[in-house]
């Protein structure tokens, strides 16, 4: 039988995750800041905690998918926590989009508990999740690596491990993130390219998506930006900006000065002020269009 | 057996694409400005020409692959040009990366010669070129198309139809280009990023390469990104401006402002000025190692 | 008694300084393409002439201030052009924006004929140029700007050599134009700035047009930019396109990318997009008012 | 008699300031944290403190100057922190730049404990804080900035006042200092142009800086631009950027995306990783001439 694993974070990506473990043969604890997303997983076959402390057991395995690097502090190190019953062995899997910075903060902080801080994000939404479909980054403790290889396996189709540093996975999730805005804005100005002198900005974008760039992003982003179809939301403009801003500081700590960054950054910002913030990030195409005054 | 065909230009792409011609059964009288690149296509069994008229039939097809619009015009236009021999029914096939502009008006010039002005530029390297492993985006006249099909199946492994008007795949064209211009400078903002950050570069890329981005351009042209591995020259870096200003000059005629655009021709520049106008045009990427300082 | 001046080019500039020619005590004859722009200087004491050479004496004096390179070449070298007419010794004082490519060819032609082409575009609006308070770059060849001294005196109050070759003085007159360009941009960003933050935007831009910035750009640009008062139209923002890719065209033969015209062009292309190509060129500053969603 | 003045601060700035307070007859305490820098004052006929408390007079007038939000904080709020002496009536002038977010929140803790933070950040150079030449934007309560008129009056030769909440003076101070940002890239872009181009770039600067930009920014960062000469250091880079980092939160916090502001940023960051990070800031301008492959 496998083991028990805890679950914190049962946001659009955190759900079809439960119910992925949970179909895979692992019981799953689950906790939620708002419980009421927790009666689907429970519907599911899984239990629910009302506190991360609920949901992690002394050398055991708890798995976080949160916001941001303040959620994460508050469910590792705020009250009723998980770090504190974690234990010596024990393994958090941190899947969420966080900061290098925070990844190496809570590295330092488990090791001094005995235990393993895994940094394992994500790439897919949320329909890629309830299809085990996730593409995982990996990085840490080598023992802990191999301890919760049947656990990545269960979430998505392949594991690619950077090594014992935690934050190189979330490096490597930024990163990731940002090919995909880079793409998006470069399909959008082309695709308005298209529209504006008389191409099927639809069928241009699908030959494109289906011959030198035939990969999952192009297809799937390609179809929705060339059709202008941008419901429904997948990941929120806001979200966009978060991770844009997380790979700015990241550069700005390297001293790197990332001039498609920085327009990205802009995109994202004047969305927002537009009030796109909770659409999907899809819409940074609409910076392009709205400069050149179309409606 | 088949039909005879003129091919007018024998630059990286030209040669293979006769010794495609040829492999696929076609008869090929072939010309250059610069004839000492006629021998290698002579050798593998094409006719030699010594000027454009020369290897243009009235009512043939003639293909031109030929450096930009001056260039186009020259060997049509000019002292023993195409046009004036290709006559009624005949069809000029041009593959050159070329401008709408200049389409729109050799459409205008043959069709007033009775004979047709199909555009079909193609996506590949010499290599793809070499292995019939081309895409062709085509447009003009319906019947010229259909009468041109198997000409171009024996170029390339896939051909995408835009209609009538010729210019439209030269937009296509424009847009695929520029679609790699951002996939390039976006790839290496992100493996500056990890390099400065102990993150493998190569691992990084060769995942993006073979997950989300699963595409021949993220593969190839990640590959020698990510390993600084810039010879040999596939594409000079002062054609990747030329086609950067061509879609300037577009969008600027469609009242456009395309910053990712503005970006990616501001980085050609720079790196001309530099001294790599005739380096492979993945050299982009110094531009962002550059301003970071680095070697 | 003064010299007798030939003037082409009766615009919003045109006049005024034709006025400045006439207080001066110059006898002045006039030529439009739009004769009905003769009238009012005809009543202010010109004489008017019908085509470009009416208003040209051999060994003479002949001043053009017109759009654009074409219409330089057209009043110049096309039917009834003044070249023809100007003769030995004769002296064209070119005062339009115009590039330093066609500034280089006109020197070359008059050279061959004998005559002068001395190249006196000049900063200030038209308010400027009816105050005799315009300044002039000039440059072109030694003995005729001696001879031209009064004249540029009439018209300015105060004259910078740059030399013998006249497009010189066209490089000056593009780098001012974007020096005023930027200074508008980055008005405009920290008026937003101010505005969005509780601060009286007229306050403080009139601050810094008072103190570091104490100069007629910031305090008229300024004024008008902080109070978002754009009427009436002093120099198009089509206009201002014009001389931003002049800008870009120099800049690019140069080896040079310049980031800072890159962002500008972008933005009037914008503009012109969103309809207000015939309004004032400080409605750049509308560019970040509209990313920022304000109406 | 003139009252006695508490000053926290001997950088740069605030050495020539306590000068100007003491030849203008007022009695001043000063501290600095490296307390070698207290001698020159001393001998200028300042008193020493030890710790920022030791300068603060209950119901006084304590003047700060330093480098950043976190040491406005350490002298504040700190161990031996002015605040706790200020007491009723006292009156906290900060004339560091600093941001508005710290600015309101020290406005609030003053407040509380029956005193006033006035912000009154100064425009200038050393060498104009000894000329009694700084320029002042004052923003706090009414009654404290009537009451420090002539403080503020001894050491600049101008105060402007926009109105009783302290963050509208640290606004205005980070629109001005990226105003001069912008002026300079505007001037090292322009002064490169000419430069290509065989036009004198001293002899453009300074006909720019004596006409329609005559000021002093463009008179002395514009000389020392055109000459290339960056020695001595009045002012960092990559204080530069902790400017531009200020002016980008309080621009994302209010939804502007401002591109010029991104473009100056990325220009530091790079700056900075070539190793200029403690050359003055106006080497900015070696960004341009750096991708343009200039030595």
């Amino acid at each position: 039988m496998n083991e028990s694993i805890g679950f914190i974070g049962l946001g659009n990506m955190g759900r079809p995750m439960v119910s992925g473990l949970l179909k895979a043969g692992y019981a799953v604890k689950a906790y939620n800041r708002d419980p009421s997303k927790l009666q689907a997983v429970v519907e599911a076959g899984a239990e629910s905690g009302s506190r991360p402390s609920d949901v992690t057991k002394s050398g055991g395995i708890v798995i976080s998918m949160v916001a941001n690097d303040a959620a994460l502090e508050e469910i590792t190190l705020g009250q009723d926590g998980l770090l504190a019953h974690l234990g010596p062995g024990g393994i958090h899997i941190s899947m969420s989009t966080v900061s290098p910075e925070i990844a190496r903060k809570m590295h330092a902080l488990h090791e001094q508990q005995g235990c393993s801080y895994v940094a394992a994000p994500v790439f897919g939404r949320p329909e890629a999740a309830a299809n085990k479909l996730l593409w995982v980054a990996v990085a840490g403790d080598a023992a802990a690596k191999e301890r919760i290889h049947g656990v990545l396996d269960a979430l998505g189709q392949g594991v690619f491990d950077f090594g014992e540093d935690p934050s190189n996975a979330n490096i490597v999730k930024l990163s990731g993130n940002f090919l995909i805005v880079a793409a998006m804005e470069a399909m959008g100005e082309v695709a308005l390219l298209a529209e504006k002198n008389g191409v099927d900005r639809s069928k241009m974008i699908d030959m494109f998506s289906h011959t030198i760039f035939a990969s999952s992003i192009y297809q799937n982003y390609g179809k929705r930006i060339a059709e202008k179809n941008f419901s429904p939301v997948g990941f929120e403009m806001k979200l966009g900006l978060k991770d844009v801003n997380l790979v700015l500081d990241v550069a700005e700590q390297s001293h790197l000065p990332l001039p498609l960054v920085s327009l990205a950054h802009d995109r994202f910002v004047s969305g927002i002020a537009k009030g796109r913030g909770e659409h999907d990030w899809m819409e940074i195409v609409l910076g392009a269009s709205d400069d050149a005054g179309m409606k």
